[in-house]
């Protein structure tokens, strides 16, 4: 056992917009903890924040140190941030107040699930401990669906809803296909456009691996558009109308966050008197506007003289994306592990710590979890908190074909991550 | 074997919006005819009709006499419409043309799978056959995610669209509590609410059917907004703050289809600029507008003076809640038998009929499908296409409750149709 462990208390929070697998890594670092740490006498108690850094600051926990195994299992199956989650993002002021609440009840271990403004409270809220010679060991766990965080593999949240997107946009496809018309659906994803990418494995050429099928695939969507390529709107009328004149139906899917050239948000550019968050960006979740602009401008602009408009609908999949029950089965197992990971590296003595899954090269023989035929299994490392701290990861290129597609190797990539998908027969 | 049997072909069409099971109707259909009407001789060919009477009345067919039973099971299990749909709603010159095609394909039995207004294409095309003494027997199959069907206890396509609609609130709801806010989800259901109202089983306590627990539920969505119960702006308001004010947050289901006393879309209303289509009706699915409107009245009615507006978010279920992959189990069953009943019904010599799912009463002692401790039979019957075409079906009295919510009857009513739902742990 390392020598330099601090005896005290630990607590636990979710922060920023809640997964379907959230809970899963909440169950992970109260079990990690249990089996390590608090077994050792170490860490008395185990405290959840109610509402992350803001029930901290408040003093309002729930004390899950004997909390039942059913329970912790149960909860770990639900989606949503069960502790409840919160959009703060601290300042120094604020991690002052984090820090001096971990002092007024006794919490040596502070563990925080959520994205990379997590992983910078964690950054902050360690420094000013070291700074301060208090021993506040500060451990972040991975969660985005964005899949935004630099140094992993891919982040615990993202193959849920990544799944489904791709549900989604199989069935939306079909139906596309039954009632022809142009159809966009709008996805989650500001700054990074994995999610929205997802929407190809909609396609039953890109779910079959079998290099002898022919490449020009006739499934949906036939365009995708990521906040990494830059949007022009003319260009975007242009594959519509090509692809509308071609079919007699096209199927889109648009990332929230495209943006144009110039960095600027489309949403922005389209939604007149769009409303802003406090920090300045404009509301694209828990909104159809981005979708409905967009289908005007199709529907105006794609009306031939004297004709009538094409039928053009949108649908903005909204928040059911993030939390949707039928979890991705790796997803379950990975955001447990995560948790029980940073659990452990605390226990190894680590004084701050985050945790990325990383995916091994192709020498790597085992298989796990779907029928796809692509080899996979996932590890974890640990990280350093200033290597994913306010960082965003974007689609490297290599994921990325022309201006409105994804390539054969993010397919590669996403497609063991989703689980099995169901099978849907043509006429 | 009924004398009075026509030798000719069959001709089955898919119309209006597509559903999950709606291939399953299809598949039943040709079953029932492959072991009726054609194993007897009487029906040589099985013809699909390619987008419903539009490729009927263009001689766009698909020959399913000989589809292998692997294909048809597959098919069965895709959502949407495989053999394509239409949303024309033909007058007579239109019927005309379609019994014209009928009689240069020589086709005597004519199937037709959707809702009203297929029922009432059924309808006229038979009088035209009758007044023209061609013996073409029409029968109704029925579809509809809206529920809205007379004399059927429910329709195929709705129980699987509220079995979506119960977990993306159950989800949703997850969601709200873990970052509280005001929640709109826009359902669909233009005239009827029946699929709005399924959004009460995301509640734990309408799941429960104990009568031990508590009456007073505190799980949400806790306002219901149904097109049956006129909607006034500042009672929901009202609803809203009322919620909001006491639970820091507020989860509320409204139908596409509110209307104000006086019948005027509140969608029509709220939209300005809204677009129409054919039959004049404000386009609300496949678009954020109306949940969007609502959300920002909230915004601007419920800030407090010189204070921050409340968190308040829309979303749109969309195109996905109809043809979601993940269908209820009892409603594919029902879909193909419904088909089935179909094809019987001409075997047995009837000249026309529509289908209508029955449940019996409570001297039934027949479970079937799910654990939720109701009991649950259906039975098929026949029933006069004149009592079911271009007839809207509305969630009866009985099913609401007060001018927000749904009764415990329609709970009972609701709950055995949709299958399992997962169970979730709440701290």
């Amino acid at each position: 056992m390392p020598a330099n462990l601090v005896p005290g208390n630990a607590v636990i929070g979710q922060s920023g917009g809640p997964t379907a697998v959230i809970n899963q890594s909440l169950a992970g670092v109260v079990e990690g903890l249990r089996f390590g740490l608090h077994a050792a006498g170490h860490v008395k108690k185990i405290l959840g924040m109610r509402h992350g850094v803001r029930g901290l600051t408040r003093g309002d926990f729930l004390d899950m140190t004997d909390m039942h195994q059913d329970i912790l299992d149960r909860l770990a199956m639900t989606p949503s941030a069960s502790l409840g989650s919160t959009r703060d993002k601290p300042d120094a002021d604020y991690c002052r107040r984090v820090l001096d609440a971990c002092r007024t009840h006794d919490i040596r271990y502070f563990f925080y699930i959520g994205g990379n403004d997590s992983s910078d409270t964690c950054r902050i809220v360690r420094e000013m401990a070291v700074a301060d010679n208090f021993d506040l060991r500060c451990f972040h766990v991975p969660k985005t669906v964005d899949n935004d965080l630099k140094e992993n593999d891919h982040t615990p949240g993202f193959p849920s809803a990544a799944r489904f997107v791709a549900m989604a946009c199989m069935a939306d496809f079909m139906d596309n296909i039954s009632l022809p018309g142009i159809k966009i659906n709008v996805i989650m994803g500001r700054h990074a456009g994995f999610l929205t990418a997802a929407s190809a494995l909609a396609r039953r050429y890109d779910r079959n691996l079998n290099p002898h099928v022919v490449a020009e695939s006739t499934d949906g969507p036939q365009l995708i558009y990521l906040p990494e390529v830059p949007f022009d709107i003319d260009r975007f009328l242009a594959d519509a109308d090509r692809v509308y004149s071609k079919k007699g139906r096209c199927h889109i899917a648009v990332s929230e966050g495209i943006q144009d050239k110039d960095g600027v948000s489309i949403g922005a550019k389209l939604i007149k008197g769009a409303q802003t968050d406090d920090h300045g960006n404009v509301q694209l979740s828990g909104s159809g506007a981005l979708g409905d602009q967009l289908a005007d401008l199709l529907k105006t602009r794609l009306t031939p003289a004297g004709g009538k408009p094409p039928r053009v609908r949108a649908d903005t999949f909204g928040y059911i994306q993030r939390c949707w029950p039928d979890a991705s089965v790796i997803d379950r197992i990975e955001a447990r592990r995560s948790g029980r990971h940073a659990a452990m590296l605390a226990m190894q003595g680590h004084l701050d710590a985050s945790v990325a899954i990383k995916r091994p090269g192709s020498g790597s023989v085992l298989w796990m979890g779907n029928d796809n035929g692509i080899p996979y299994v996932s590890e974890y490392a640990r990280v350093e908190l200033a290597d994913i701290a306010a960082k965003t990861r974007h689609m490297p290129e290599e994921f990325i074909e022309g201006h409105n597609n994804v390539s054969r190797r993010f397919i590669e990539y996403c497609l063991p991550l989703v689980g099995d998908l169901p099978g849907f027969e043509r006429l």
